[in-house]
């Protein structure tokens, strides 16, 4: 049988762990599973990479192109990461009718439909396991193991550095700062940690799920993202006490209106649910479907071989299409601008409520609180305030029973014109 | 395109699932998939069921050959248990270039190289997601989503009605007939109940998730299986005082040596492992790969709607195969009897153990057993000796550090010979 050929672009990290993990089991694909697997090119922009891999017997290269000219490559794997020069390269690699593997969550989460669409029109496949979970196989259960199903709902701990940072700061009591630091210092969080910290990558990645899940494109841009630079430690320490665990989730969620329910923000979880164990910098996705009920995934959702191992369970999946001579396997017909999914307006979301008000300690400044709760028909499940503050500056945590996000706005707009307030009032989602 | 046709034989409690499944998924997989499915024929043995599913369009039948002879069916669904009846049905269908669709762990852990290397030579397909743990998909995770990986080790509760009872055992300190009693109520078991309790369901399990994580074929007979039933309440009781929780484990482990050791017995977890907080009759399966590192897969590992999502996840696979007109998409070649594998002696494995000695409370017990253990070079972890039993009868528990099993034998075997020893001694093995 002829030799599948496999050009690389970009071998970094996780490219590295790629050409480790094919390299060592090369004979094995050929023996076993009969496909005759070589990497033919690796490109890289960085020459000192090419000494590092020229032992694999590929060609190292500066030149991209020269991957997408080889006619002989039939499978092309991304991992340069961003949306300007990958998009180019995908797009590229698609129009030459070789099929594309990617990491490249926010690549997708942007660009999916256009890279989808020109696939399905050139009959070639993309695959992006490594793109959600690292090497959890989150793409493949979505799409082939649980596709008896209609997914209900998702709740998913999928970034590694948020997690990271949220144990850190439960367990030792540090400040945001100082658990970025730590994160920082221990290889689990980017010089610049901005995309990881914000909400940014978890969105990415939720988006992608929630496209899988709705079997309708997901935008990125529709879902309401919130990160974790805001959770401060009292509010770590006073969930604690309340038998909660703070995480950041990302929600998605079908419901009986027209919407789908997706986003990301940090939540209150009762601390026996069993994403609320999850920790460091261990990735879980828990899902329920009408069939099969609720399902976990849990597993390191990034790192060098975690996250090749799921890049070369695509380049395998692909080798064995293409030994079989198929084009695309699975269709994604529904991952298109055409299959556009409404995504429910935040403000319509229903929950229960953290509040954490930091007011001047005086009479009557509960009763005003509760009231105006009250008035946008808001009730109060418990209250905690606490001695050993400044009286110019307290904590009043305020959990609610079930409301209207709306209507919590309104009247936390209207509490917080009062001179009693005395600082930004903290507001975290209870997730039951 | 054509018609792709199935052929159900065993219409009981997943057979009904996986009809309903289909009934509401079909035009959805027409659409979005491609894939014009359709029930040809549904065989049962009770008339009754006839006419329930006559509703759904197939032929509804008492004769299951009728099924074989139709040259239309391409996918056979064998769901009817056992291995006498289901093992010729099976090797027919794979005769007459039909895939088969099986939730059979019996049949493939003892016949799993007959049907394997029939399915070979006739070029057709055998998938078995919902063989093992239900809706979760194992089998394809092993199979293409770790493909990448070499598998270390696999741990798994993987019996939900040993799970149910033992979860009943030490939240409610029932005895195991109490809480069996309890699981048949409720329908978590069988009403002859020996196949789970026995361990031997575990094993069939055990066996096909060995023969794919091994790469070679586990014969179900070199498996060493205990079950639960010799559990005593005081057991679940003196292993919670201890930090411990008391699971049927099926064990899984690659070493340096020649041998893979694969094993299903209670053992004793520590409180704070990952799979101890695995409860009722949920199933999970903690996979460690070397590059992915480790994988939790948890869910229901049984009942009607779980396990007919595997059944038709696999409906699914093998229609997408046929509508490439794939015979073998992933060859199977390990799992044949030219493959076996070695198993480890259980006498050979090492670990810690949990030592319940019923003895005569007079002076120099202890010293003696003590003795006997350290002869054969076992030393002591932990010792507890409670007040408050009939001095004629008085439980002492051992933990015991690192030894190997057969000189733990020894050392039993002399210790019970002594006139101090009032009843079987009970060992449990410790999972770290």
């Amino acid at each position: 049988m002829q030799e599948i050929l496999i050009g690389i672009v970009g071998a970094g990290t996780v490219g590295g762990g790629v050409i480790k993990i094919l390299n060592k089991r090369i004979e094995n694909l050929r023996q076993e599973q009969g496909l005759p697997i070589r990497i033919a090119r690796i490109a890289d922009k960085d020459p000192r990479r090419q000494a590092q891999f020229a032992a694999y017997g590929a060609i190292c290269t500066l030149d991209a192109d020269s991957i997408l000219n080889d006619p002989a490559i039939q499978i092309v794997v991304e991992l340069v990461g961003g949306t300007t020069f990958a998009k180019e390269f995908v797009l590229a690699a698609l129009s030459r009718k070789k099929h594309v593997i990617t990491a490249n969550k926010a690549l997708l989460a942007e660009h999916g439909p256009l890279i989808f669409e020109t696939a399905a029109k050139e009959n070639v496949s993309v695959y992006f396991e490594a793109a959600v979970g690292g090497g959890m196989p989150i793409i493949k259960t979505l799409r082939e193991g649980l596709v008896a199903n209609d997914i209900l709902s998702i709740k998913t701990i999928i970034n590694g550095t948020c997690n990271y940072i949220l144990t850190k700061m439960s367990r030792e009591g540090l400040s945001f700062a100082a658990a970025l630091d730590e994160a920082q210092k221990r290889g689990y969080a980017e010089t610049d940690p901005t995309l990881d910290v914000s909400g940014g990558d978890s969105g990415h990645k939720v988006a992608i799920l929630a496209s899988l899940a709705g079997a309708g494109y997901v935008p990125f841009k529709s879902i309401s993202i919130e990160g974790i630079t805001e959770i401060g430690k009292n509010d770590i320490a006073f969930a604690s006490e309340l038998g909660y665990t703070i995480k950041l989730l990302g929600i998605i969620k079908k419901s009986n209106d027209e919407y789908l329910d997706v986003r990301v923000h940090p939540v209150m979880l009762p601390a026996r649910h069993i994403l609320a164990s999850v920790s460091d910098v261990y990735n879980a996705v828990l899902l329920e479907g009408d069939a099969v009920g609720q399902i976990l995934l849990y597993g390191k959702g990034a790192g060098e071989l975690p996250t090749a191992s799921a890049v070369v369970s695509d380049i395998i999946d692909v080798a064995h299409n293409i030994s079989c001579r198929i084009g695309v396997r699975i269709p994604m017909r529904y991952y298109s601008s055409s299959h556009e999914l409404s995504i429910k307006p935040i403000a319509l979301i229903e929950g229960r409520y953290y509040l954490r008000f930091t007011v001047q300690d005086k009479p009557g400044v509960l009763a005003s609180i509760a009231g105006l709760l009250g008035e946008e028909g808001i009730s109060l499940a418990s209250v905690m305030q606490k001695e050993g503050f400044s009286a110019k500056k307290v904590p009043v945590i305020i959990l609610t029973h079930v409301a209207i996000e709306k209507n919590l706005r309104s009247a936390l707009m209207r509490i917080e014109a009062m001179n009693y307030i005395k600082d930004h009032t903290q507001v975290i989602r209870i997730e039951e």
